[in-house]
């Protein structure tokens, strides 16, 4: 060793909040009426405590936590107490079924839960079903036990209050220690888990900080609607606390009104959400302007958001909407690959989007699938895209979605935004049918507007797409359908349609 | 592992910059008349062709290839082509006396040596005392090796020209593989090494792009004044290279006209080096203004700037003045610590600053003096400083120059700035001298200006700082002398005055 060891973990970043932001302030609401605020000294200190109780309670190295909660500041205390403890915070979605969320418990093996009150209704049924958990604690301002239908239950705040706030944290700790993990839902069977380390989520947050990516800083003003049960709310409180910055936490209630609120109360400059999100707030600050003039940048991800919200955003309001893959981030790399080589960067030539670097799991935890998606140390993110000539991927389909005809591929998503934009076509899904010659042919799932009903044809239909693709994308035929199976967040379930479409063939 | 072991290793910024900025600038002055201007395409390829040219002489993983030339183009070549094929680059300060030069280059074991053609003569005359060279390349645009007087010298470009384009780097590289190396000259003895790793740098090279920290990027045009022989130029190129920067890099020249010159012509936006350089700089600009409007960031480092010189710029020239010292960089830790604790924060309490993170050396190579500066962990850098209640650190002299008076600390610093406040002293050095009651105590040496030379006085310099300090800081005594001995970057030689006071007795 010629340079020092210093490892690559949360505590470093807990410490250096504790020492030089410990003014700086976090808000956080936990109802419609209360917004909790404390500073980072503060901060820092229950999250001592809270690692002392969990501790007291069994807590060891490598013991999983579970958190069942919306984005606030206890939730941020257990995001550090945790891992900085060594043990491995499981950061449970909410909006899993009843049995996903048994089994991601189950098979993580949590031994100890931190539940919102309000979300109590949500697991207590379930409770008996959970092999591993020894403790459920109670996250809430004002906890009445004997109201909560968990047997043994224990009070956060409680707790909290017989807790040593000097508890110190391990500075030895390998960096590539689990700190974290998530539960994504899967096309088909139980959720995938993934574990993230301190190493990854450090190298993660210091990214999040450059210049040239979301830039966080001590000045910042960040509000995550992200929410903190999924994918780490993208990093974003990780790094807040990293750099300082100030926070704002939304609880549990985030309408576009509640949100506009925020915005202009603590001026927040910075933002992270899913498009269905700012649809909601754009909308809103139209009907009711907030002063927005502090906002800096709206960071958007889940899904590619449609040109008019972009437009919306950045040209009416003149807020920077930016939509994250992490493409020309520094330590990660892309690579989009067809038959195992990558697609010349000609804007046209389609492959799978692989991915991989520092903070890109490379399984799925305990999982048998893991092998479907981790190939050669890379990531294949089963998103279909092409490389523009100056280096932009622009994703044009999901693989399972993707018409894979002859030799050729052909975009199930650029054939339905072509329907979609037929004055007569309310939505349009295209789907692979079995073809006897070509494998594979598109097929056209249509459902006009009610107006249109009587009046829509094949023919025009048809016509409309040869005027804009080649001959082979042309759809071998179109059905009309009275709608397009969806999933609960509103996603066409395609996988739907195929299975009723099973038996179609077209005449040849 | 959970996550994917991507090294961090300076590859990565390499590959990065050869696929997303392929058609960014460098530009690079290679004589007064002659300014070099490629693409990095053509510089990943031309470094390329080096590493492979440099393999074919015989370079390996751990050989080390030691550079002695300015800031251009081919030395930055030198700084991707050596690494990353797991050798490692020595970088030698040309300003090292011969005997040192000769010292530094067999303490390392340099195997091939890159040379520039105009600093030939530098080191021609010792050639035959370097033990392990085995190859001397001499980089210049039009090399003529017969008038290069040194036995069997080859040309950098004629190797260029022969060498593959498409030479691959590993990509396998431990991220604790040595990278680089430099020497820094020591009070007494022979000049020290200290190794650099690939993690070492990737990690400082992201830090310098935060945008609490120096916010390097690609819109950025980067002028490092700071030499590339000198501690990697602070990290310049290898930051540069990793955010797609365009770089102007200076030459062997850089008087203050060609600096502002090249800010002018090529809209220089950040730009970094020593006070001595900014003075020159702000003297000239006053004098033959150029168009200064793009430079968004002034970083010097090295010792601290007269105000005098910051309000040059911020206040007079609206450029802000940043100096380094990384106290707040993320993952970098610092402490004042006296007896082994930690000063309080109260701006007063004297300490020695350490410091540790994963950037920092943990030894000397090779050396004997590692135990002097690293102990449990921390590096002890040597300065003297306190800490403000909002943790700043105000740096107030060097250990070897503190008067330990009693129990008590004295700053030499801060009664010399005192001193030389006072309108009839041009320079004031204060040592310690050894004392029989406190063990030292202040003898303050100053040099009259020449006007005041008959008529200045002891008891006006004592009453003045009588009003200033409390009275144990108030030197014994006041000699006159007619200058400061120097050191030959204009530092306060104090060891030199202490030699020849060193049996000066205050009266007691």
């Amino acid at each position: 060793m010629h340079m020092m060891d210093t490892p690559l973990i949360l505590t470093s970043f807990l410490n250096r909040a504790e020492r030089f932001f410990q003014s700086k302030k976090i808000y956080s609401r936990t109802s419609a009426t209360t917004i909790h605020e404390f500073t980072y000294k503060e901060y820092v200190k229950r999250t001592r405590q809270l690692a002392d109780a969990l501790t007291k309670l069994g807590m060891q190295q490598g013991t999983k936590v579970g958190t069942f909660a919306w984005n606030h500041h206890r939730h941020l205390e257990a995001y550090f107490a945790v891992p900085c403890a060594g043990a491995v915070l499981h950061m449970i979605n909410i909006r899993l079924a009843p049995e996903h969320i048994v089994y991601v418990i189950n098979h993580a093996e949590d031994e100890i839960l931190l539940i919102d009150d309000n979300l109590v209704p949500l697991i207590a049924p379930f409770v008996s079903q959970l092999k591993t958990v020894k403790h459920i604690i109670i996250m809430g301002d004002a906890v009445a036990l004997e109201s909560i239908p968990i047997p043994n239950a224990l009070s956060y705040e409680a707790l909290i209050a017989d807790a040593n706030e000097h508890f110190t944290f391990p500075e030895d700790l390998d960096e590539n220690t689990p700190a974290g993990m998530c539960y994504t839902s899967a096309t088909t069977g139980m959720p995938k888990g993934v574990v993230y380390t301190h190493r990854s989520i450090v190298l993660h947050s210091l990214t999040a900080g450059l210049a040239d990516s979301i830039a966080i800083c001590e000045s910042d003003v960040v509000l995550p609607v992200v929410p903190m049960f999924h994918a780490n709310a993208w990093g974003f409180p990780f790094a807040s606390v990293a750099f300082g910055a100030t926070q704002v936490l939304p609880g549990p209630m985030f309408t576009p009104q509640l949100l506009l609120e925020l915005f202009d109360v603590y001026k927040v400059t910075l933002t992270a959400g899913v498009p269905t999100i700012w649809l909601g707030v754009l909308q809103e600050q139209r009907l009711h302007p907030r002063d927005l003039s502090s906002m800096r940048l709206i960071v958007c991800g889940g899904s590619a958001s449609p040109i008019g919200l972009v437009r919306g955003f950045e040209e009416e309001l003149k807020i920077p909407y930016m939509t994250g893959y992490g493409m020309t981030m520094p330590l990660l790399e892309t690579r989009v690959v067809y038959e195992n080589g990558e697609v010349p960067w000609d804007g046209e030539t389609m492959g799978e989007l692989t991915i991989r670097g520092p903070w890109i799991a490379n399984e799925y935890y305990q999982d048998e699938r893991t092998d479907e998606a981790f190939k050669d140390g890379w990531l294949y993110t089963g998103d279909i895209a092409v490389m523009t000539p100056d280096g932009y991927i622009k994703i044009t389909d999901r693989t399972k979605d993707l018409i894979k005809s002859g030799g050729e591929w052909i975009s199930s998503v650029e054939l339905e935004n072509a329907l979609m934009s037929h004055p007569k076509v309310f939505e349009a899904a295209v789907i692979a049918i079995p073809h006897e010659k070509w494998l594979e042919r598109p097929l056209a799932c249509v459902v006009p507007k009610p107006e249109y009903k009587d009046s829509i044809s094949k023919k025009e239909l048809i016509e409309n797409l040869q005027a804009q693709f080649h001959k082979t994308w042309i759809p071998d035929d179109i059905v009309f359908i009275q709608e397009v199976p969806k999933t609960s967040v509103g996603k066409f379930l395609k996988a739907k349609l195929r299975e009723d479409l099973k038996d179609y063939r077209v005449q040849v």
